[in-house]
C-alpha cells in the first residue's frame, strides 16, 4: 500500500453514502415509516389534491404558496416561457432522429436541455444576479414539456404542436402531445400525477443536480446531469414496467399462477416494493383513487392484481412489507389519460425538473463544493515506467 | 422540527463531504504533501515524459501498460473511432451556433456528447455485456477531439477538418484544429500536457461521473454530467485565466507593483495555489520544463512572474505555500502550441474524458447506487394546505 498522509483525515461511511447527511434542506422530505412525504411544510398528496401544478411549482421555487395575484402572475410568466427559441426548434429534428440509444427519450431530453442552456445563455448558479438563476430554472422547467412533446412527435413523423399559453401546464402538455385540447378530467389527473412527482427526498438524480450546482455550473449543466442519473436503471422511476406486468399477466384468472411462479423464481414484481416506504406508498394510494374515478375494466384488473399480489406476497414472503409503489398506478393513470408508454418516464422527468430546480436553487446558497474522497487501494506507487523497447 | 424516524440512521460528516471516502479506487491518487500523483501504479509525470497519450489511455482503461503489439492495436482501434457518425456531423452546426452561454465551449461539448451517446446507442453501464461499456468509453473519448475542433471551427465560420488516422491523438487534435499538420515538438508538448491532465484524484467532475454511473446510466450520461461539473467556476481548471494575469501585468517592470497591489487587495492570483498540493504542483514543474524547451520572451516573462509572485507571497503571506498550479504553465504551453484560449478548457476536458472513463468503468463494477441523505430543517410538516379563496 502506498503511504498517503492524507488518509489521516479520511472519514469512513456506509457504502453508497447511505444515510450520510450531505446537506440540510428546506425543500421537503420523505418519512418512510409513516408513509408520508412533503414539499416545504405541506403534504405533497394534499397539494396534489387541492392545488394546481403552477401553485406547487411556485411553492418549490419561492418557499411559500402564492396568493391569488401571485399565482396568476406566475402562471402567466411561466406560460409565456413555453415557446422554444427558434434555434432550439430548428435543432430538434436532428435530436429526435438521434434518440435511439439505451437512454431513449431521456437522451433526447438531455441533449435538448443542454442546447437550451447554451442558447439561453444560462449563467453560473453562483452568479451575483440571484434572480437570474431562478429565472433560468423557470425557463428550463417551462420549456421541457414543449421539448419532450416536440421530440416525441418528430420521432413519429408528426409536426410539433406549438404551446398554448391559455391552458394550464398539465392541459397544455397533453395538448402539445396529441394536438387536441384534452378532456378536463384527464388533464386534472395528469396534473395531480405531475404534482405528486415533483420531488421525493434525496435521490440520486437530485443529488447529482446538487453536486453539479456546488461547482457553480449553470442550471442546464445541473439538470442535464440529473436527467442522466434518472436514466439509470437503478434510479427507478419507469412506470411503463408496471404496465408491462399487467400485460404479461393478461387476464384475472392468470393472476394467481403468474405471480406465484415469478415470486417463487425470485423475480422482482415490477410496481411493488420501495426502498424507503414500509407502508403503502402515499403516491400509490392517491393514484389508485384517481384511476378509480375513471373506472373501467383496466382499472378493475389493476386493483385485482394489487389485491392478489399483496396476498400472495404476505403468504410467500411473510414479514416483508411489499406494497404497490408509485410506478404501479402511475402507469395505469398515464395510460388512462392517453400517454404513450415511451412518454411515461419523460413525463415523470418533466415534473421532477421543478424539484431539481428547487434543490439547485437551495444548493446555490451554499458556496461549498461537494467533493468527497476515494481511497487508493491499487499497487503501491510509484513503480518505474517500463521503457518502450 | 418534524419527527423523522429515519434520522436515527443519519451519519454526520464534514461539509461538502470533505475527506469522506465514497469508494476504493485503483485508478490513481494525489499525494498532496509529497507533490506527487499517479495513474495506476505509475507516476503521471513519468508517464507524460516517456509515453504516448494512447499508451496512457490504454493503461487507464485496462489497468496495465500495453506491450508494443497491444499499443499498436489500441492506437489503430481508437484512431478508427475519430470520425463522427453522419448524424452527429449534420447536427453540429446547430450546436455550434447555440454555444453562447456561460458554459461556453463546454456547453457545446456537453450537447455533442449527449447526442453522440444517443446516436451510438450507448448501453447502461450495468449491461451484461462488459466489453460494451468499455467500447462506449473508447467511442466517446476518441470522438471528443473531433467534436471539439469541429465546434470551434464552425463557430469561426470554418469547415471542420476530417480526422486523420495516421496521426497520433495529440497531433491529430492540433491538425483538426488548424487544418495543418503540426510541428512535432508542438504535438509532443500538447501530448505531454494531455497525459498530465487525464486524471487528478477525486474531484467534483470525477465524482459526478461516478454518481451517475452508480445508477447504471450510460457512458454519455456520465460524461455529460462530468462536463457540466467541470464547467463550474469552483471546479477550477481554466488555464486561460493565468494567461489573462500575464497579459494584465504586461511587462517585467510592472510585475512587482501589480502583484503587490492585488495580493494586498486580497485578490486571488490566477495560476497560483491549489487545494491539495502544499508543494510545487508536479504538473507545473513538468509544464515549465516543456515551456522552457521552446524558450522565447513569453516563457522568460512567465518564469519571471512566477519567481516574483512566489517571493512576494512569501513576504506578504509567510507560511502559506502558494506555488504555481497546473493552470499557469498549461496556459503558457497551450499558447506556445497555437491553441486559442477558448480551447484551453475544452482541451483539458478532452484529456479528462479518459480519466472519467476509467472511473466510470471502475464504478460499473460496484452495483451500489450512490445516494446520500439530506436533513430536513424546514418548518414542521404537515401544515394544512390553505384553501384557495
Amino acid at each position: 500500500m502506498s503511504v498517503n498522509r492524507s488518509t489521516a483525515s479520511f472519514v469512513d461511511v456506509p457504502r453508497g453514502l447511505a444515510g450520510v447527511v450531505v446537506t440540510d434542506t428546506r425543500v421537503g422530505d420523505v418519512r418512510g415509516l409513516e408513509g408520508f412525504y412533503h414539499y416545504r411544510q405541506y403534504s405533497a398528496v394534499e397539494l396534489a389534491e387541492t392545488r394546481s401544478f403552477e401553485d406547487v411549482w411556485y411553492l418549490l421555487v419561492h418557499g411559500e404558496l402564492p396568493d391569488p395575484a401571485r399565482a396568476s402572475a406566475f402562471a402567466a410568466e411561466t406560460a409565456a416561457l413555453r415557446a422554444l427559441p427558434a434555434q432550439i426548434a430548428a435543432a430538434l429534428p436532428a435530436v429526435a432522429a438521434s434518440s435511439v440509444g439505451g437512454a431513449g427519450p431521456l437522451a433526447g431530453m438531455r441533449t435538448a436541455l443542454s442546447l437550451l442552456g447554451a442558447v439561453e445563455g444560462f449563467r453560473p448558479v453562483y452568479d451575483t444576479d440571484a434572480g437570474r438563476r431562478r429565472a433560468d430554472t423557470l425557463v428550463a422547467a417551462a420549456a421541457v414539456p414543449t421539448l419532450l412533446t416536440a421530440l416525441y412527435r418528430l420521432g413519429k413523423g408528426l409536426e410539433p404542436v406549438e404551446p398554448r399559453a391559455d391552458l394550464s401546464y398539465a392541459a397544455n402538455y397533453l395538448y402539445m402531445l396529441t394536438g387536441a385540447e384534452p378532456d378536463q378530467h384527464k388533464a386534472r389527473a395528469i396534473e395531480q400525477y405531475l404534482i405528486s412527482t415533483i420531488d421525493h427526498g434525496f435521490n440520486a438524480s437530485t443529488f447529482t443536480a446538487r453536486v453539479i450546482a456546488s461547482t457553480g455550473a449553470d442550471v442546464a449543466a445541473c439538470l442535464v446531469g440529473a436527467v442522466g442519473a434518472l436514466s439509470g436503471p437503478l434510479h427507478g422511476g419507469a412506470p411503463s414496467r408496471a404496465l408491462d406486468t399487467l400485460d404479461a399477466i393478461g387476464t384475472p384468472e392468470r393472476i394467481d399462477p403468474w405471480i406465484r411462479e415469478h415470486v417463487l423464481a425470485g423475480d422482482r414484481i415490477m410496481g411493488f416494493g420501495h426502498a424507503v416506504y414500509r407502508t403503502e406508498d402515499p403516491r400509490s394510494r392517491m393514484l389508485r383513487e384517481i384511476a378509480q374515478r375513471f373506472g373501467g375494466p383496466r382499472v378493475a384488473f389493476a386493483v385485482e392484481v394489487e389485491r392478489q399480489v399483496e396476498a400472495i406476497l404476505a403468504e410467500l414472503k411473510p414479514g416483508r412489507e411489499l406494497h404497490t409503489n408509485v410506478e404501479f398506478y402511475a402507469g395505469v393513470v398515464m395510460e388512462l389519460c392517453g400517454l404513450p408508454r415511451e412518454m411515461f418516464t419523460p413525463t415523470f422527468a418533466a415534473a421532477r425538473v421543478v424539484g431539481w430546480s428547487a434543490n439547485i436553487l437551495e444548493q446555490s446558497q451554499d458556496p461549498k463544493i461537494i467533493r468527497p474522497a476515494a481511497r487508493y487501494v491499487g499497487p503501491e506507487a510509484p513503480v518505474a515506467v517500463p521503457v518502450v523497447s
